[in-house]
């Protein structure tokens, strides 16, 4: 059976190295220097170790069933979220109004990794929970805030987010489900929604739904989505639970993985529902907290993969199989262990670098989501909505690619379940379809995110990359990471100028390279991401502070990743450039 | 439920458009013209179609069962190997010696496809019976061979392969089965093997067991090994089934995909054994049919893939959802189908260009085999021993990629089990794994078929890209396709040569390389197979013969390939160029 340690000395790496938290102005920040930090981590390492990872091969074996309209979560998971709920684990970064600890976005964001890594289908009723939190604590009134706030922000009641139906997942404007208003004030929800992850469970004692449905007066599409809270219990006005709400799961679905969160088919017949922020603005209410919803998702690939990695690099270094080709390792053994062949280490290597690539990137978005929320900080704003459809799209993509080589590693042991790597391709694979599936992330950076505001957010990208290399270009140690990166900045910025130059005569010009830019893109964020990790690492170096051979690793990692992943880019630009032709050549029928 | 039809006239075109095979001197060819292949293929279709394909779900939905030692397959399975084996598709290419219909390789491999496309795991009952027939037939003698082959031919007995045990996949030379000679000639095996496919089942009378197995006196490494058959009921020399051998199925594994495959762990507890072939020669004899084997994975991966892309592409025209960015291509629907948008196009014809391509490499590998077998071709022999370890693993690695790649499409729908398109990406994971994990593959491929008989079939492949691309560059038509092919082929020339140089000094700086290789190489492979594609399509073209939408498809889906997936050669050429120093910087502690 896997197991898994939470990368604490990484993260503190970045949090205190690399992004220097305690120095910076966010508010909040102050607090968290590298004590505190490093017990919070540690702490949830603990219950991550203890509690979580074993219950996530229990959860994918035994899933979720579902009886007489009562949905059972799998052995284990009631008393592991009380252990999640009595360690305030789920009050993390919710607002102290409400009975939250007040603590900055990034701190949920790498307890968050803890926690995805040991259990990412557990982790899911929390996580969908937080994200109905976020849309009522921004859009309720003070009254449905008083209401339903503190008892999310504790878990007792969880909650869900209802967007997609049979017919229509990206596309909402085609949705059929409708809100009848009543005389009191309230609507009557009724429609079909499908793939509802913590749909229903046995976990808490209300299940909070946040509902997209079509009022009358609104017209036909997407402008006439209004949202909806629709609670399983009606919520008295005393904070009691009232009757059973019209809402019922008509069947649980049978997934690749994510076992162990019920994903639920959900009906609603006439059910009460209460309007959520403005009649008809809906779907920017459901959206107000996209950033953080794809954020944790690609969060999601990359932890995973964290995962996968760890057991994979065990088994790399327990495993004795042939020789090392430049003569014996392990001469008293019977042979000497994987990891002595190159091909291991390249895929080892694969995995290690994109692994702590994607964290640095993660963290460092959560720390512009915090700048934008606390700060109000516009700069940081327009950057993190730019680079969000990357750390969705692309972070996931290889996270699933870097499960499945993890896999890999253990040969036919990989594919067999009782080893757990299987499991950790098969939960992986779901980030790259939920929350907008990486095509349409693809869409969104290059057909909205890259002209956004005149585009001067990727321009701010391009000036923050420049600046870094010119700051740093004396440094001779930091060549080989920051050459590569000049080179795919280039690439990157050509690219943009083909869509510029070509997507006006030809919008399929841009959007047949979307994919590929949404890649490029990737890459030179993490190439960027590895030369700050790098010129950190050097810092503590020279300064005497720190592990060396942890630091020398973070140095050689990035090198490598400057060296063998970022001549991507060259061939992610040539497919931009060869256009739209090759890809749409073929009509439809000619398929 | 997913569909499969199988792809008759794309087969037709390469077979005769392409390989031109009628015109070929392959004793056996002459016999092949388009009527006859195109009677057997579609015949094999419809057998797809009706019987296999309804069973794919099924199978891996109920898996197989283990109770009292008796192995029980999926519901159905039984009643289609009747019809397998009444229809001879068991012995279309076996020897007519022992009941065979002795047709070419080619034609197996094409049947083979269509066969594998509808179900995978099934068609493993049959697929390992045809390697241990093929050697018996080799190495068996002619007692052995007429025991035990006509039995074999028909699938009234089935085979299996044991090399695999708990500590050894790769290296068998740890190998621990031991074999002990009795004074009647036999040995008594014993020993655990794991990862038997098809190892105990109730679709056959008698399963006849090759184990490899250790023998006193051949020392103590790989060189001890011998290769024996085991037989599950002891076979008289009246052909009639005797005594029960000390042969049982300790478990069946569970496993990410191939459910309706029993995969069982073997234990042989002093079971009667013959030894097949020579002493001590046991791994040259399991290995003989080692190409045909490999080339039936490499089969394998393209063949889930395609059956993927069927079930993707009739989803794309199918689903409505959003409109097209250059205006409503639906007007009158709601939406537009999903194929209009560039970036479902863009995974399309990923998914089209690489299985087509793929098709065409493996039918010319048959056919090259043929040449080997049947002809006694050293060429021949060599090419294909070279092109293995690419038809394997850049094969299999492409066709699970292609295989999530058509779960994509359809989005959420895509992650549900019902739909069948998680069942593809997990049935091809294990292409990447079984018989010589793609890491073992690009290792054969750079540490010894590159350099043997002195580099000669390297060097004759190059030969053959450069011939053709000079003989056709007068043909302004295949512009797009062959200046592309030639930056790739010289690509893959500075990688060896970069092998060549470096690797002398580092051996490692080659190994580092060795999977980046396998890729290069596979791209120039489907280059060279889309060129030669294109120019059969063009020559069509002006004959006025053949569909011309199907040849213009053919052509511009060529294009695509050269355009968008050729210039993934020079990242891999820019990795190998990195050597050995990123991939093994870290010593394995520093992990």
């Amino acid at each position: 059976m896997p197991s898994y340690t939470a990368p604490v000395k990484d993260m503190q790496f970045i949090l205190h190295n690399v992004l220097n938290i305690t120095a910076s102005d966010v508010p909040g920040y102050s607090d968290l220097d590298e004590g505190f930090t490093a017990a919070v981590l540690e702490e949830a390492g603990r219950v991550a170790t203890d509690v979580l990872a074993p219950l996530n091969a229990v959860g994918d074996r035994e899933g979720c069933t579902l009886e007489n309209g009562v949905v059972r979560t799998p052995t284990g998971f009631d008393a592991a979220f009380k252990v999640m709920k009595e360690g305030g684990w789920t009050a993390l970064d919710c607002d102290p109004e409400y009975g939250g600890q007040g603590l900055p976005y990034l701190m949920g964001t790498a307890v968050g990794e803890i926690f995805v890594a040991a259990n990412m289908a557990f982790n899911m009723y929390q996580g969908l929970t937080h994200g109905a939190y976020s849309a009522i604590h921004v859009h309720g009134t003070p009254e449905q805030k008083a209401k339903y706030l503190p008892k999310m922000v504790s878990c007792d009641w969880t909650g869900t987010m209802n967007l997609t139906e049979p017919h229509c997942g990206t596309d909402l404007g085609l949705m059929r489900t409708k809100a009848e208003p009543q005389p009191d004030g309230t609507y009557k929800i009724t429609g079909q929604k499908i793939f509802i992850s913590a749909g229903e469970h046995d976990l808490a004692e209300n299940i909070i739904h946040l509902v997209l449905a079509k009022a009358p007066g609104g017209g036909d599409g997407i402008k006439a989505v209004s949202l909806f809270i629709v609670p399983k219990f009606i919520v008295k006005d005393d904070g009691s639970l009232g009757a059973r709400n019209a809402v019922s799961v008509g069947s649980i679905e049978h997934k690749m993985g994510i076992h162990g969160n019920a994903t639920c088919v959900m009906n609603y017949d006439g059910a009460t529902g209460y309007l959520l922020g403005d009649l008809y603005k809906g779907m920017r209410a459901m959206f107000t907290m996209m950033n953080e919803a794809r954020l944790g998702v690609g969060l999601q690939g990359y932890a995973v993969a964290e995962a996968a990695y760890q057991n994979a690099l065990a088994y790399a270094k327990d495993r004795l199989q042939g020789r090392a080709v430049t003569g014996p390792e392990n001469p008293s053994g019977p042979a000497d262990p994987l990891i002595v062949h190159p091909d291991i280490r390249r895929n080892l290597m694969d995995q290690k670098s994109f692994v702590e690539g994607a964290r640095a990137l993660t963290f460092w978005g959560a720390h512009l989501i915090d700048r934008s929320v606390r700060m109000d900080d516009d700069a940081a704003e327009g950057l993190i909505s730019l680079m969000i459809p990357v750390i969705k799209g692309f972070q996931t993509d290889k996270g699933f690619e870097m499960a499945a080589a993890a896999q890999q590693v253990l040969g036919g042991h990989g594919y067999i379940e009782e080893w757990g790597m299987s499991q950790f391709a098969r939960d992986a694979r779901i980030t790259q379809i939920y929350e907008g599936a990486n095509g349409v992330q693809a869409l969104d950076l290059v057909g909205r995110k890259l002209a956004m505001d005149g585009g001067k957010h990727v321009l701010a990208f391009f000036d923050m990359v420049k600046n870094f290399i010119k700051d740093n270009e004396g440094d001779e140690r930091l060549k080989g990471l920051l050459d590569p990166l000049k080179t795919a900045s280039k690439q990157m910025q050509a690219a943009g100028m083909f869509f510029m130059q070509s997507g006006m005569k030809n919008p399929n010009a841009a959007l047949a390279g979307s994919y590929d830019f949404m890649h490029l893109m990737g890459h030179v964020c993490l190439g960027l991401m590895w030369a700050r990790m790098a010129k950190a690492a050097y810092a503590a170096l020279d300064a005497g502070t720190g592990d060396t051979d942890f630091l020398q690793a973070k140095i050689a990692t990035g090198r490598y990743y400057a060296a063998r992943h970022l001549p991507a880019c060259a061939m992610h630009l040539a497919r931009i450039e060869s256009g739209a032709d090759p890809v749409m050549a073929l009509e439809a029928e000619a398929f």
